[in-house]
């Protein structure tokens, strides 16, 4: 009964992420009644929608006063550059729906996303044709690589290489975390045109502007910078079998001799019975794209070794997300 | 992000349900291929599909067999008494998606089913309208409320007393309960007169429709039968608090001198921080209902108290669960 419900605990932290919750209690306690007014909360189950948040820990209370609960602080206040909550913006505004048609997706394997009955459009030209939605996409995307991407950052040999890309950087927050923690790094952001703003305003947020460059293009049939690392977080999930390879195959040839590629997603365990959020995600490529789907380390070492990378290894990152690391002789 | 993403996994069961994987699987362990095929899945993601449930321990899997996990067996296959899906079944069919309009429910105060826009419609009115949807709807609550039911049938101190009346029975599951495990009672069903046939089909199921008989009658306009107990399963939150101290009043009114009136809901605990399911639900009866909302164990007290009752105290059940039980002088 708790999975059957989980719907309704999910739907009340992505509304009070909507409704702005924890940004409104980022400066201090509020008492119940100014704080419900100032959300624009209806009387009738403010408390109880309030309540809800405490029970589970994203809120505490004291008397009749709320206060942001420790780590929705730091995660969920708009304001701070800890913010996470893109992903749950974007779960909440477009996937809770599409998600709705998980039996019809099952059925008849095709995605339910916008591009639902367009006849195999890309999923990334739909999202990225609407600013509105590309913006909410892209933050979404770094909400949800975070703690992946500053674990990156600190365990490949960095010291070793002088440059780097990153293939599908979207806002760019590996190249970011990358940089930011490797000084003598420089590094490329590598997407489709209509990235290239957001790109730059975050780099120059996190002040990384002059080591971190965007480069426009599509990986599929632009040539790929050429570097000593080439990364690719939460990339290689959106594809079918024979573009997966295809990408590994660009990679390998794109990179400098010794250089690496760094591969990562919810990596699934090879025996297919541990990581249910890799599984899950798998699904929800089904709902999200026409062919992707989310595999095994096993799987991925074998495709990069074919490729012709060695040494090729599985490391795991934080909570589901692990990557695969080769090097090119 | 676990909370976050709680709707996926919560879709992948209800999904399960819809389909019917446990009740294919209840006769033995089957192979992928025929497996999938039989439940018509397409084969770009059925593996997928079944590998999370397997990861959700719903399912088991040796080699490329899969069997039912224990619980599932048990509580999932539509074949067998113990089944209470109809409860993920209705969440499917129907609570999935009015969730989907939480935030308005939170603005507007105003429930998102059937009945939106439709000002004011009881909702069981709009329940009870279609054949299709009254059997959904009750199967749903024998399987909410099953375990609860069969604690009520031990816990009470039924040896004192020879009938009594379940209001708002549905079903029927509670009535059944306490009739299995106390053969010397008799007891009336009490709901609208739509439920009649779905209620005594239940009762003769479960071999008790000599002791248990269906009373039509909307307990707000008709009088109520004059009985030792009376009980009400998840249907005082159903009301809003006029409407409550109404039916509790009916009810004290209707009893036998030294009656007991036994109340029981997701009862909140009274620092309204431990029961989130039960705070949860109280959302639910704003999805749901005009007026309805949860309440605390300490608020149901002093309501039975306001009536007359005596002795009032609240038990814990199972799971979210708990009663509030009270005598007539």
């Amino acid at each position: 009964m708790q999975v059957a419900s989980g719907f309704w605990t999910s739907k009340v932290l992505l509304s009070a992420v909507e409704i702005g919750v924890f940004t409104e209690l980022a400066d201090g306690p509020q008492e119940f009644e100014g704080l419900a007014a100032r959300l624009d909360l209806h009387l009738r189950s403010a408390k109880d929608f309030l309540d809800t948040l405490v029970a589970l820990g994203f809120l505490e209370r004291s008397g009749s006063w709320y206060c942001n609960g420790a780590e929705a602080d730091l995660y969920l206040d708009k304001e701070k550059s800890s913010y996470i909550g893109g992903a749950l913006e974007m779960a909440n505004a477009r996937l809770y729906g599409f998600w709705g048609s998980l039996t019809e997706a099952l059925r008849t394997g095709e995605p339910q996303n916008e591009t639902k009955n367009s006849g195999g459009e890309s999923p990334f030209a739909a999202l990225y044709a609407e600013p509105a939605r590309l913006k909410g996409f892209l933050s979404a995307m770094s909400g949800l690589s975070r703690g992946a991407n500053q674990r990156i950052a600190q365990m490949v040999p960095w010291a070793k290489y002088g440059s780097f890309a990153d293939l599908g950087t979207a806002q760019g927050d590996l190249a970011v975390q990358i940089a930011l923690v490797n000084p003598h790094l420089e590094g490329i952001g590598f997407d489709l045109a209509a990235v290239g703003p957001a790109f730059e305003e975050y780099a120059k947020t996190n002040g990384v502007q002059s080591r971190v460059r965007f480069q426009a293009g599509d990986f599929f049939n632009d040539p790929l910078p050429r570097v000593d690392v080439i990364t690719m977080g939460h990339i290689l999930h959106d594809w079918n079998l024979e573009e997966k390879k295809r990408l590994i195959a660009k990679a390998y040839e794109a990179l400098m001799p010794g250089g690496l590629l760094v591969v990562y997603d919810a990596i699934i365990d090879d025996d297919r019975r541990k990581n249910a959020f890799g599984l899950i995600m798998s699904l929800n490529m089904l709902i999200e794209t026409p062919g992707g789907f989310d595999y095994t380390g096993a799987e991925c070492r074998e495709w990069m070794k074919e490729a012709g990378f060695r040494g090729v290894r599985v490391q795991h990152l934080v909570g589901p997300d692990s990557m695969v690391v080769g090097w090119k002789p």
